[in-house]
């Protein structure tokens, strides 16, 4: 057989993991380029073309692919476009043809697009925490929030493909966060990353609680994350407050498709320590008593490299 | 054939309706009988089957009946249990094995369950407003709020059959009213009937603005509707109050499942000249870019009697 292998492209806020695949799911050769430092779509589809040669070379499988499968934020299934992507500098604002593009770019390779999100959920479902289950619902803790619903076995896109926009819906009603997409008070604002981050300046600007925070220049959440494990008081509070906000969103999500698991997923959920008890009790507190206790939280145990990668690859063998 | 009719059945907090149906969708006999008088199930089950025996035999159709449709609240399709309905006394608190007890009490006829928003999903989509819309959201308004969610044209039950319980997600994240489910802020405790009527009731505690409204003994939200029809100014503020908290919810259901409407059934729905333009407003403003302004908002053209029934009866046909 000549087309064994696929490429998978994870396209993140900050960097794009690239892959090439094979049938078992081995990732033979992949590596990484910078997303955000690009405001044109053109340098940057260059930069990936010649990256992806790279890796086809790497894995000896010129000639060999079958397909390439791409995970995008605001990425539609349907038509292939990448749709006012707000947290990517050359994704704001435009609609980018990113499958027709990358595969003129790649000698006519047939490329298939979704939710960067959606495609982890097929990379959890075929490879990693979800497999065997039917009804589940991803969610990415990432730059952003992303999500992938999966109903019945399959990956709901909805009438226009862009189902699963989970990252923002309203975690807090009223005067809540400016969210880059023009809402306030979404999801993402509060619980990713960069929300997580935004939460300890806030705090910090607002309170007198000592803290390590307090004596660096600019705060990642991973200067959280770190400040936590060192059992400072601020910090974990933040991802109390964080896991709160989370499980109570989490509850809605329940009320809409009874899923047997949330799965979690991205730079963020590393923080399982400190985020899994409020996640929960908040989750429980507001689910509806049939469900009480009996909806999973599940941490990925997939390597983020990896399961970004398999999961956008899984939509290759598709095409 | 022998088996050319089938019985829909609508249960709701106040009545239940039923229907013998014929397999064109016409509502051959029905009837209505009071849901909210029996605090046990045992006598509401006699009352049922009687009233079952009675359009049976006006509709001539002994012996030809294939199988009953029920759509009820908290009802589990895959198990035909109505798991702890809070809206009903016979509900509450209890697990009532509904489709086989009233299958045992009709003979062994073969009795198909589900929520009765899920019901009136596929009554809107086989007769109704949503005829040949493959994604959509349907929303009863109420004695609570229902919801009945389509996607790829299949109802979604999810993991254990209760998807859809969109009436108890949080319409108000914190301090929100009491719900009868034991949460705080659920939608239904704002956008349904009873959920109007307490806004009226607070809101002419809390205020000295004059309405209409103050000369009633109890008030119920036909007495909302009426007041506005005549121009009373309160009574206009509730409906857009209560359309605002609607339209932030279903902005919140579009970026879940991209349908192409949200369509609106129930006795509250009939108040479409106040509810659909602080709906419209406040979904767009609180929807993603790609969304705004695409998404319909469409109501119940049906009979509401026989849109539950006959979305109950569609049940049955695939017994």
């Amino acid at each position: 057989m000549d087309s064994q292998y696929v490429i998978g492209i994870d396209v993140g806020g900050q960097t794009t993991k690239l892959g090439v695949v094979d049938a078992r799911g081995s990732v033979l050769a992949q590596t990484v380029i910078r997303t955000d430092t690009y405001t044109d779509f053109e340098p940057y589809l260059d930069e990936l073309a010649g990256a992806l040669n790279k890796i086809i070379a790497d894995a000896k499988a010129e000639g060999k692919i079958r397909g390439i499968g791409v995970g995008a934020p605001n990425a539609n299934y349907y038509t292939g476009i990448v749709d006012n992507a707000v947290n990517i500098p050359w994704g704001a604002n435009s609609k980018i043809e990113f499958a027709k593009l990358l595969s003129e770019k790649m000698n006519g390779l047939k490329v298939s697009l979704t939710n960067d999100a959606n495609a982890a959920a097929v990379g959890e479902m075929t490879y990693g925490a979800a497999r065997g289950m039917k009804n589940f619902i991803m969610i990415t803790l990432g730059t952003g929030v992303g999500s992938g619903i999966v109903i019945n076995g399959n990956v709901v896109y909805g009438h226009d493909g862009f189902a699963g926009e989970l990252g923002h819906v309203s975690a807090v009603r009223y005067n809540g966060r400016q969210c880059n997409c023009g809402k306030q008070g979404c999801l993402e604002t509060y619980a990713s990353a960069t929300g997580v981050a935004r939460t300890a300046r806030e705090w910090l600007e607002m309170t007198d609680e000592p803290s390590v925070l307090r004596s660096l220049d600019k705060i990642s959440s991973k200067d959280v994350f770190d400040a936590a494990r060192e059992g400072d008081n601020l910090a974990l509070k933040i991802f109390d407050f964080t896991g709160n906000i989370l499980g109570r969103s989490f509850a809605d999500f329940v009320a809409f498709s009874a899923p047997e698991a949330i799965v979690l997923f991205g730079g963020l959920a590393r923080a399982k320590e400190f985020l899994a008890k409020p996640i929960m009790d908040a989750m429980n507190e507001n689910l509806l008593p049939i469900w009480k206790g009996k909806v999973a939280l599940v941490f990925s145990q997939l390597k983020e490299s990896d399961a970004a990668i398999l999961g956008a690859s899984a939509l290759a063998w598709e095409l």
